[in-house]
């Protein structure tokens, strides 16, 4: 795990906080609770949205939010980013003009969520984006990649309640990314990725959350062409990424893993009969909950 | 379990649909997922927001949402709900004219999610709120509950990738709703308590979700002073749970749970000690994930 770009930092006291209570035999107990605060997004002059996060890289999601949404295109200039902790704020300023202002206020008559307008915009460019079909998932790399990512010291495991995505290259975790909300996780790494100067060739990318249709149009959006979780998946997450031919591999754990879209690209060079099954900490982590006392 | 009112119904076709994959031998397999789908929400003239939900309660949704959200008030009264499943769209109408398009139109100018805007409503009236101090949770009804809820045949069980709700009275659990996301399956019940004149008295909340700010704020808006959980916490939940006096219970899984909140309510009436860890079935259920082959 030497190799790995970014990981969890456990230790960061801004990100979890020592609560006290009482536990099941009425005695009283410190346990560690993952902290989200609100982070109020700008383009520009413009006011997008307030997400809950747990705050670490306001910078990475902010503009992995502005391009999963198509706020900000890939050859937008940006100018500036300032964040102001104490307020909460976080500025993206481009060189561009965005139009995003007058996109929100005319479609807001037809639409109570802004959300629910920019889906449609999405929707069209997800269309449109063919995913690279020689890129290869050896189940191999998947039995190593979902080992290594449970082993490394995470929030998930120090106070539980909060969702993981990684970025891997083969066998390789690069940039494992925690946040309360698996849509900011997946923003954070798409903001890094962009930053950074990181394509999607030869990525794979791992989520401990379930394979919703969001999931599937974040990660086509960001052209790599293997989605991989620990969860389950949702009819509509399926259908959209046999649409796009993304490679969708849930349920991922132990031996075990179900292919549900793309499995041309699936290489099957183990044999499961020799992969370990999960320990009983591997299976306190997949339940998300975990006492830290 | 005779008395529950409303439980899931896994044999119900529309709910989750049968796919064709591999698993990690290579071999085809056949899996249920769980169906999610677009409804959107409008209030008289009024479109609020696009929801994605499995669709088996749209009614009931429709009602809590908004009850949740401030733009219905108790005592409005409802003239129609009309639901129409080719357009995915339900209806909610009412006698008073609601006010709901001009705080909308007015407010979208300073922030660009409609949610947001809401937000600051929700809030003024969660600390107006009190919780009835008197209220009480044994633990034998926590353990009761938590048994019986695991054992009660679910789409969770069946598919995978879903949250659920329960409203149980002492160790009676009464209405278990389940959706893709658990604000919705929370709505729901709050919807059904609200058509069918069901109070929140002596009641307490089970979720399968984690113990978030929002979950604990739609909870005080239904004026239920428990919430229990599987899962863990965040901050921000442990401190508004604080604030309202609302007793949150988290990590509840075999013998061991955290209380973080409202302790007070809580009588330890039973020994751990001869309480059954949750068996394998169990602790699938807790991972989110099965497969049903």
């Amino acid at each position: 795990m030497a190799d790995m770009l970014l990981k969890p930092d456990p230790d960061d006291a801004r990100l979890t906080r020592r609560v006290r209570g009482l536990d099941q035999d009425g005695k009283t107990i410190e346990t560690a609770v993952v902290v989200e605060r609100p982070l109020t997004l700008f383009l520009n002059g413009q006011e997008v949205v307030t997400m809950m996060t747990i705050g670490d890289f306001p910078d990475y999601l902010a503009v992995g939010y502005l391009l999963n949404q198509n706020m900000l295109r890939p050859d937008d200039e940006i100018t500036g980013i300032d964040h102001d902790a104490e307020l909460e704020v976080v500025v993206v300023r481009t060189e561009r003009q965005t139009d995003f202002e007058d996109k929100l206020r005319k479609k807001t008559l037809t639409s109570g969520c802004a959300q629910g307008t920019v889906f449609g915009d999405v929707m069209e460019k997800f269309d449109s984006i063919r995913l690279d079909p020689d890129a290869v998932l050896k189940t191999s790399w998947l039995y190593a990649l979902s080992k290594q990512i449970n082993l490394t010291p995470s929030l998930y495991l120090a106070a539980g309640a909060i969702h993981g995505c990684v970025l891997c290259a083969e066998d390789r975790p690069l940039i494992y990314m925690e946040d309360v909300g698996r849509h900011n996780a997946i923003d954070k790494i798409a903001g890094y990725m962009h930053l950074k100067g990181i394509g999607p060739e030869g990525k794979i990318f791992y989520t401990t959350g379930r394979l919703t249709s969001e999931m599937v149009i974040k990660t086509v959006q960001m052209r790599i062409p293997i989605l991989v979780s620990r969860s389950g998946f949702t009819a509509w997450g399926v259908e959209l990424a046999r649409k796009a031919d993304l490679t969708l591999v849930g349920r991922a754990k132990g031996k075990r893993f179900v292919a549900l879209a793309g499995e041309h690209r699936i290489r099957f060079d183990s044999d499961p009969a020799a992969v370990e099954e999960e320990g009983a900490r591997h299976q306190r982590k997949g339940s998300l909950v975990e006492d830290a006392v």
